[in-house]
């Protein structure tokens, strides 16, 4: 007997009738004899409505509280399906996050999970019930507090639980087909991939491609979880996410991935001297601040100016960090640009075809768009460009390596 | 420094400028030194809508999942104030029923408190903060399942945790100003009670007097809980429950209620054998029906009715015990007439002072209603009367023993 689990996201079970159609799938896979157990989120809509609340009432609402307001959601669309697959004659038990096992440390807002106990659920999976599982929240081990896993950490959750309970499969039901070489909403040609491998899959997460939490992805590698990203509009096969050796296609792109939530700060002359970048990367890392790109210029009498790009959201909390700091260590002022957008190139193949990045910077420039930072790793090239251009750089460098539907594949160097 | 339970109904909390001002409320009690608990309900209406979200899925949603679904509404509401309260300066922290230790029995819907652990609470207090509770819900010490207390459960969360931490009293925050005599809304010059003993109380409440969950009195009677039920729209004294002699007026009657959300069951032809009327209210009692009045009429021919009323809602799970059961003794039909209603005179005083229910009868009939079924206690006469009656009843009654704002307050023998 296969142990499956599935994620629905807002959009899947947005309404009380895609809530329905969620659950016709649940009723297919626990008739087909497979221990079954879903993660939802909460519906579309409802975490904006909360989030809305709060706002009305406090401009900086405490995390701790926070999370216990959003953790209602869930609450709610789990219980519905479970009724709707009660009506169905499936039983069905909805739980917590908390009573899932789901342990985590007290990072309210975006707790990391230390351990999973999901001894209820496989009692449940033993008496031959479909589990339900409030997906994004945990519970602290050490204040026992409820917590969240951060935007789409429901993702997080069904691997998290795939890997514990030693399901065959993670299935992350989304309202797209799969992941896409670029964003059909811009590259009208655009492909879906079948396969991808993890380290791929992290990469176009970590640079904007929605499709999944980058620490579900790791979790997935870190276990050898088989991810599979499909649709709950169709029963097409969508992308399967494993180990290099799975891929079906050996491609050196994998695709263009883009990310307009995220602002430039530039901390300007700071004093070149041992341990003062680290020193401020330090701090902010301290006020829990997602630091992403970090980009040094060389430096100039004595001064150099250093860049990083941080979530919009976290950009108060950063210079709030900086500010000072840069007045203590002789630095000057500290320059918020929050109208800028993140294009990255992506591919396992990278590794062994020199002159991608090249390439890529080529087909940037012709499109006319001036780039403003860079950053590689082995199987990635990301730029920051001016927002309003994010759409012309993705599709040049879409067109560039030939990731489309109508073409063949073909080299980059 | 004092010990204080505040609860808050739906009404109070029912938008973000109410949650405002109890935040305001719940603020000068501890400025004024008060360790404060806040039991919170969900925001009026929330209830409502997830009901209707599930009856949308389900007829029949499972009791388990209905508790789960239900219980988001406190969430949402006490991580609301907790935020306002922040907003303010003052650090409060909301736990759920389960963290609160209130500790219940397995029976979904209506489950009944067996223990409380406020361990979390005391702590929360000792550090100078303040706790806000969800009302209405509780964790099952055997099956470890979310519960629900059932309608108006809130008050009972406050008063067993007022027990439970010793407080020296437990202020019930509603949309009226107190216990009156009467419904101010069919009784125009209904007064209100400055002290009501715990046991008129129970009767009232029992007897369809809203503002208190009967469960909720029972508590406070048996550990001594003074309550003080009264608007939080104002800052006027409302109405204290407490032992007899805290009554600061010695009136032979507190009040008239009335309820319209019972129906009428009627087993006909009940063979008059020993333990025949005992087995019909054992399987209502165990199939968790709430039987309140019950009449049986004298034996003619060995046969004889047995009537009783039930909630509304639980008028189908009763007809599925008693109709098979009629056929198996031999009785006939069972009848349900759901357009009736309740109409019950309390008074501590009544014990010592004949003619009291001879009085209301007459007053009944002078008013041109029909008394179908009648129960008294010590304290209490109940009438049922048609639906399209019981305010005219309750008038003629509230009239004839002189219980409204302008007279003073007469014997009744």
């Amino acid at each position: 007997m296969a142990i499956v689990v599935q994620k629905y996201g807002g959009t899947s079970v947005g309404d009380v009738e895609r809530m329905k159609r969620v659950a016709d799938r649940v009723q297919r896979s626990h008739k087909a004899g497979n221990q079954t157990v879903v993660v939802v989120s909460a519906m579309g809509g409802t975490t904006d409505d909360l989030v809305g609340m709060a706002s009305a009432i406090s401009s900086s609402p405490p995390q701790r509280e926070l999370d216990m307001l959003l953790t209602s959601g869930e609450r709610i669309s789990m219980a519905l399906l479970a009724m709707a697959l009660a009506e169905r004659g499936v039983e069905a038990k909805s739980f917590t996050g908390s009573q899932a096992g789901i342990i985590t440390d007290e990072v309210h807002g975006k707790a990391r999970i230390v351990d999973m106990t999901p001894a209820r659920l496989q009692e449940c999976l033993d008496e031959g019930n479909v589990a339900i599982v409030a997906g994004f929240q945990g519970v602290s081990r050490k204040t026992k507090d409820i917590t969240t896993l951060g935007r789409g950490g429901s993702d997080t959750t069904a691997v998290a639980l795939a890997a514990a309970l030693g399901a065959d499969v993670c299935e992350i039901y989304t309202d797209v087909d799969g992941v896409f070489t670029a964003d059909p909403r811009i590259v009208g040609d655009a492909r879906k991939l079948d396969s991808v491998s993890y380290e791929e899959m992290l990469e176009l997460s970590a640079q904007g491609a929605g499709v999944l939490q980058v620490r579900s992805v790791e979790f997935g590698r870190n276990h050898g979880v088989r991810i599979h990203v499909r649709s709950s509009f169709s029963y097409r096969t969508g992308t399967w996410v494993g180990p290099q050796e799975d891929k079906v296609e050996d491609a050196i792109i994998s695709g263009v991935a883009h990310d307009t939530s995220e602002a430039k700060l530039t901390v300007q002359h700071v004093p070149d001297k041992v341990g003062v970048a680290s020193q401020l990367f330090a701090k902010l890392a301290d006020a829990n601040v997602n630091v992403d790109m970090i980009v040094q210029n060389v430096s100039q009498e004595g001064a150099t100016d250093i860049s990083c790009t941080v979530p919009r959201g976290e950009v108060d909390k950063a210079t709030a960090v900086l500010e000072p700091l840069a007045k203590q260590i002789g630095a000057g002022d500290v320059i918020v640009d929050s109208d800028i957008g993140k294009v990255a190139l992506v591919g396992a193949g990278m590794k062994t075809h020199p002159g991608v990045a090249a390439k890529m910077f080529s087909a940037l420039s012709d499109a006319g768009v001036n780039i403003q930072m860079i950053s590689t790793s082995t199987i990635r090239v990301s730029v920051v460009v001016d927002a309003a251009q994010v759409e012309d750089a993705v599709r040049a460098v879409h067109d560039a390596f030939d990731l489309g539907e109508e073409h063949e594949e073909q080299g980059a160097g």
